[in-house]
C-alpha cells in the first residue's frame, strides 16, 4: 500500500509556513502501517495541482491532500480534483447549514464566498470539521480501490479531522495493525550505532530498524506490521532484546524518552536531591532538567560560576587550585562539585568546567576539553572529556555527557 | 526562472523529521528573487529519486536536493544524480583529504565508508562543508543552463553551505543584485507588528517588507532588488526610517542580531559586570548569554535557585519574605537580585522568579505570573509580568523580557 501527501499552498513554497502537516500525517500513517512514499507541495495553481495529482495516482493507492479548502478564490483543491477525475461539483446542503450555523453562532455575517466550502466532488464522503468552516472529504475511485482524502491546511483542523474521521476510515478499509518501539541511545554516535547494528538495519524487512539522530540522542525505531498484533509485538521484542544485548548500557529509555526526562523521574522516585555547578555550559545543564515541571523538591540549585572569582566565592574553589591547575582541571572540577554539594547539602552533585571555544584553547588544554565532576553522597569522581564541534555543540555534548554519567549512577 | 526543492530521506516520509530545509531554502531563494514551484520528498530509493529528479528537470531551471550525502549505504543522492544524467562518479582527492583531516583532528578513525563522501558526479563544482563531513556540489547541465545543487540534510550544514557558497553562486549566475536589511524587534508581538506595519507590508512591491517570528523575536526583512545596488540601498533605507519612526523603541538591532548577542556586546563595550539569579527559568537566562564566547570578564555568575532553601542560602532571601509574600512576589524578586549583586559585587543584577506551570498556579498567582528584578549599581527595580503559553513558552518569554529590560537600560 503506497500513500502520498500532497500539500497545496503558495505560502509553503514561499517559505512562510513549515509543512508540519506532512510530518503529522506521515507519523500517523506510519503508526497504522501505511507507508508514505512521497511528500509533494505545489502552489495554488490548478494546472500544477492537477498534473501532480494525476502523476501520484499512477503509483499510489492513497493520496492525502492538505490545504486549499478556504473560501477564497485561490482555494481550489476540491474543484481541481473533481476536474481531474471528471466529477461534477455538487452542493451538500447539510454542510452548508453547518457552515451558516457556525457564522450565526459567532455573530458574524457569512461572506457569500463561503458557500464554496459546501461544494464537493460528486459522491464524496464528507468529513465534518468541528474546528473550522472547511469540511474535508474522501473521494473513492471506483474500480481502482484508490482514495483521495482531502483535508484542510490549518494544522489543528487537519489533526482533528484525522483523529476523528480519517484514522478509523483507514483502519477499517485496510484491515491494518502495526507495532513500534522506540529506544533512546545516548553517548554513542550515530554512525557508531549504525555500525554496531548494520546487519539488523540492512537485512530485516519485518521488523524494520531505523535510526534518527538529533540533540545528542540516537533514537532507534523498531517496527513490525502484519495482521496479528501479537505477532507484531513478538517480532519487535525479538529485535529489541538483540539491540539491548549489543548496546544496552547506552539505552536510556525504551519509550523513546529524552535522558533529562528519565533523570527527573529517577530523582523523583528515589527522592534524591541534586545540586549543580556549571562553568562553560552556562546554565544549560540546569535548564535541561528544570524545563520539566514539578522538580523543585529534588533540584536544589545550579551555580553558574562563569568567572574565576565566582568559583572561589560561591563554590569555595581555592585560589591556589585555580593558579596551579587552572579553571579547567580535574582539581577545580572536583572542588566545584564539592562546593555545590557542601552549600546545598544535596545527595548528588554535578559540576562542569571546560573550554567551549572558539578561543581560549592551548596545546595543552585544547578547545573541547571538559571536566565533569560527580559527587555521590560525598564521594567525588571527576572525568576528563574531549569533545569536538563548535561552541554550541561542545556545550551540548558536555551537558549530554554529564546527564549520562548521572543516569548511569541513578539507574 | 523556476526552482524546485527535492528532499531525500526516508526519515521525512516516516514523520520523524520536519522538512524545515524546504522552508529555509524557499525563503532564501525568495529573497534573491527565485520562485520555488515544487517541494518534493522521496525516500532513500534510487528509482523514485531518479524519476522525481527527471520529472522536475522537465520543468525547472534549478533543483536543490537536500539529504542523502552521509557515509552510509542508504545515502545515494549523488550516485543517483550521476546515473540520471549519465555521468560517472569520480573521486575528488582534495575533498577526501579534507575529510581525512577532519577525522584526524578529532582523533577518530575514519570508517572506510566515508570515502564515498568524496566522490562526485564528473564535472561537479564542489562545495566545501566546514560544519560536517559531507561536501555539497553543483552539477551544471550543459546546453540547458539548468543546475542541480546538492546539499546535505542536517539543517545547520545546509544553511552554512547555502550562506557560504550557494547564494553567491546563484546571484552571480543569474546576475541578481539585491539589498536586504534586517531589524530585530523584541517585546512586541508578531500580529501587533503586522498591524502597525500593514500598509508597508501590503502595498509595497519594491522594497518588500516581510516579518518572521520565532524565539520571542520578530525579524523584519526589508529587501529591494534591481540592477543598481545604490538604488536598492536608497529604497531600503527609506522603509527602514519609516519603521524606526513607528516602533524604534522595540528595535534592538538593525543587523538582525539576537538581543542576547547585542547585550553581550554592550556589556563588553561598557565593561559592566552582570550577575543573575534565576528561579523558574532554570538557567535559561544565563545560557542565553553564555552561549556567546568571550564573556567571562563581564558575566560573573547566575545562581539558579530553584528551591526556596537555595534562595535563602545563596541569595539571603529572608525566610519571612518567603513566608509572607511567597517565592513569586515583588519582595522575593527584589531580595534575589540584591543577593546576586551583593555576593558578586557586580554592576548589574537581574533576577527572575515566577510560575512557569503547568501546575502551581492559584487564582491570586496564576501560571504565567513572573517577576523580574533589575539592580543597577545598587538601585533595585522589580517588574510584574503575566505571560501566556505552556511551560517552555513562559520560560522563554520571561527570559526575553528580562533581556529587553536589561537592553533598555544598557542602550
Amino acid at each position: 500500500m503506497k500513500a502520498a501527501i500532497l500539500a497545496i499552498g503558495t505560502e509553503l513554497l514561499m517559505g512562510q509556513t513549515v509543512n508540519t502537516n506532512a510530518t503529522t500525517l506521515s507519523k500517523a500513517l506510519g503508526e497504522i502501517g501505511i507507508g508514505v512514499y512521497y511528500h509533494m507541495t505545489v502552489g495554488d495553481n490548478p494546472q500544477r495541482i492537477k498534473e501532480t495529482l494525476l502523476k501520484l495516482l499512477e503509483e499510489c493507492d492513497l493520496i492525502i491532500t492538505t490545504g486549499g479548502l478556504g473560501p477564497t478564490l485561490d482555494d481550489i483543491t476540491k474543484e481541481v480534483i473533481a476536474e481531474a477525475l471528471h466529477l461534477e461539483m455538487v452542493l451538500d446542503h447539510r454542510s452548508f447549514d453547518i457552515i451558516k450555523e457556525r457564522f450565526r453562532m459567532f455573530n458574524r455575517n457569512m461572506p457569500e464566498n463561503n458557500i464554496r466550502q459546501a461544494y464537493f466532488p460528486k459522491g464524496a464522503i464528507i468529513l465534518d470539521n468541528e474546528k473550522g468552516t472547511a469540511p474535508g472529504c474522501i473521494v473513492e475511485l471506483e474500480n481502482t480501490n484508490q482514495s483521495i482524502i482531502v483535508l484542510p491546511g490549518p494544522p489543528r483542523e487537519l489533526k482533528h479531522l484525522y483523529d476523528t474521521h480519517v484514522k478509523a476510515y483507514l483502519l477499517e478499509r485496510h484491515h491494518l495493525s502495526m507495532v513500534s518501539k522506540y529506544l533512546s541511545v545516548y553517548d554513542y554516535g550515530e554512525s557508531a550505532v549504525e555500525e554496531r547494528l548494520v546487519d539488523l538495519i540492512e537485512s530485516q524487512q519485518n521488523p524494520t530498524l531505523a535510526t534518527y539522530a538529533g540533540d545528542g540522542k540516537v533514537l532507534l525505531r523498531i517496527t513490525a506490521s502484519g495482521p496479528s498484533p501479537d505477532e507484531n509485538h513478538r517480532l519487535v521484542e525479538g529485535v529489541v532484546s538483540e539491540v539491548y544485548r549489543r548496546m544496552g548500557d547506552y539505552i536510556v529509555s525504551d519509550q523513546g524518552k529524552d535522558i533529562d526526562e528519565v533523570i527527573v523521574s529517577l530523582l523523583l522516585n528515589k527522592k534524591l536531591t541534586l545540586a549543580m555547578a556549571e562553568s562553560c555550559t552556562g546554565g544549560k545543564l540546569a535548564s535541561a532538567l528544570i524545563k520539566h515541571p514539578g522538580t523543585s523538591e529534588v533540584i536544589d540549585s545550579s551555580l553558574v560560576t562563569y568567572s574565576n572569582a565566582s568559583k572561589m566565592r560561591l563554590l569555595d574553589v581555592k585560589p591556589e587550585t585555580l593558579q596551579v591547575y587552572g579553571a579547567v582541571s580535574h582539581q577545580t572540577c572536583g572542588e566545584m562539585v564539592k562546593g555545590a554539594v557542601k552549600h546545598s547539602n544535596a545527595d548528588i552533585g554535578i559540576s562542569i568546567t571546560g573550554i567551549a571555544g572558539p578561543t581560549g584553547g592551548t596545546d595543552e588544554k585544547p578547545v573541547g576539553l571538559v571536566y565533569i565532576g560527580l559527587s555521590i553522597f560525598g564521594e567525588v569522581y571527576t572525568f576528563e572529556n574531549k569533545f569536538t564541534g563548535d561552541r554550541e555543540l561542545i556545550q551540548q555534548r558536555a551537558v549530554i555527557k554529564a546527564l549520562k554519567l548521572l543516569y548511569d549512577y541513578l539507574k
